[in-house]
């Protein structure tokens, strides 16, 4: 995850070149791995590190922030955040890397919550404060043949009630630029330092406009990320067009393939919500329309991700 | 799974050129997936084919069995082997698809060999019948500083605690032919139809001869599968020098870079079992010397593949 240089070069940029929103403070690194996001804090003089993982991860933490000089500022916690206890009332800054794939697949959001409710002093900052998804659509003939037809004849034998299984489920895979057919539209922002965890479910509206004449397969999700404190905005974007992460982007294709026209519409809405079953699965409701024709071609689908 | 052509083929390449094998014959199929092999029996003529999956995917394999015509022949039963029960009496033929990465990490050979046991008619065939594991030895100087040498600075920071975790680890990778340094030996060949499930844990020694002068970084691991019922012999290779297959081959790396010259050996022994806290781990030992030089390079390494 460290070789991840999108994510980690972003966090160590906004800890190194913002230093007022660290030094001197007490911080709290919720789900620290190998502790790297603490070791920059650290370096960036915050009084006190308090280093959580409930992995065997936080044996090695402790290794690297000895080997590394840091024991004195950096405590390394191997626990849960909701069952650890701090040595301190409060603190002041709350650090995570806690995003999923399609943001909130097996996250760790409600830890941070859980961790900002507990131990965020009135006023403290949690970094980063706000996460959006967004939308866009895609042509991908190519995947109709490898992900779709494959199904009907499998050596020779039909399997295409695999099919479905195959079309309804999200795919975390990187999209090529030049798919983009539409826009991109935001779902939603989520303000990490205010939201409560029922806020990560929810409907939201989008009206994605076609930019060519295309086909259209399946829609794509993808996130930003912003740290709104920091002396000029910083984050960093999952979606097609940025540099490439491990959270790739987040395809769910459509039952049909839709041929759309520059200037022409797809309104829809997502629905998201924690799988009641399994709290780190996320079910996904899509509703569509091109150009408003509801009746003909509106699909209701449900994403359950694995 | 199904897209592992070189798996799906040979085990159809197997029934349809030697239906002597199935024609006429009761056949047990041990975790069916979505009853490929199931399939293939039925259309090679088998009296009856009981296809045990013990996932959700049995539901699925049931409407695929349907939806080809072959409901009166393959019968699907969703439960794990120990605990279904076969409305007859014992069978000709089990088949399985069991072998996992480094043919027995998170392998299924335990439930085929509890199979075989308890429903295998005597004289019945298993298939395969030979899985046989052999290690050769190659160069690979660009590991060094993808996998060990970036712990030593991550973003500034000293995390070579984190080498020797890197190093310890096998990794399933494919391994290109022009790495290979030396010859390969075979460690052991299993022969499915009469083993022990204790067979699978082992100490086999080897003795590699370097076909040219170059560095060895690792040690690779491989193996083979073989239908010896068939007319003429049948099987696949996962080996470096064969078609690329979802196994992969599995690198160990050595602590050491090996200096060898051409028809100099490494000499020694690897030693695997399951692991004793989780079953469907492996354990691997490995000890080697460079041309007898035991003392000054012989190592010893703990695997443990997660």
């Amino acid at each position: 995850m460290l070789k991840d240089v999108v994510r980690t070069k972003s966090y160590q940029d906004v800890i190194y070149k913002n230093k007022f929103l660290i030094k001197d403070k007490i911080v709290l690194d919720v789900g620290a791995g190998t502790g790297i996001l603490s070791l920059f804090c650290a370096k960036a003089g915050a009084a006190h590190v308090y280093a959580v993982e409930c992995s065997q991860m936080a044996d090695t933490a402790k290794e690297i922030v000895k080997s590394n000089g840091f024991s004195d500022v950096i405590t390394v916690l191997k626990g849960k955040i909701e069952e650890i206890e701090l040595p301190v009332p409060k603190v002041d800054v709350i650090i995570s890397e806690w995003m999923g794939y399609f943001l909130l697949y097996e996250n760790m959001l409600d830890t941070v919550l859980y961790a900002r409710n507990k131990w965020l002093v009135d006023g403290g900052i949690v970094l980063p404060d706000k996460a959006s998804l967004y939308v866009t659509a895609i042509e991908d003939a190519h995947y109709k043949e490898d992900k779709v037809e494959f199904w009907d004849d499998v050596y020779g034998f039909d399997m295409s009630c695999i099919k479905r299984r195959a079309i309804t489920e999200p795919l975390v895979d990187t999209v090529d630029g030049n798919q983009i057919v539409t826009d991109s539209k935001l779902l939603k922002t989520m303000d990490i330092s205010k939201m409560d965890s029922g806020d990560a479910s929810f409907t939201a509206p989008f009206k994605l406009v076609a930019q060519r004449n295309d086909h259209i397969h399946a829609l794509v999700a993808y996130f930003d990320v912003a740290f709104t404190m920091c002396h000029k905005k910083m984050g960093f974007s999952t979606g097609p067009k940025s540099r490439a992460t491990h959270w790739k982007q987040t395809v769910m294709y459509l039952e049909d393939v839709l041929t759309i026209c520059e200037g022409e519409t797809i309104t829809g809405s997502m629905t998201i919500a924690q799988n009641k079953k399994n709290p780190r699965d996320v079910d996904i409701k899509l509703n569509y329309s091109l150009n408003g024709q509801h009746c003909k071609i509106s699909r209701t689908h449900f994403y359950k991700m694995r």
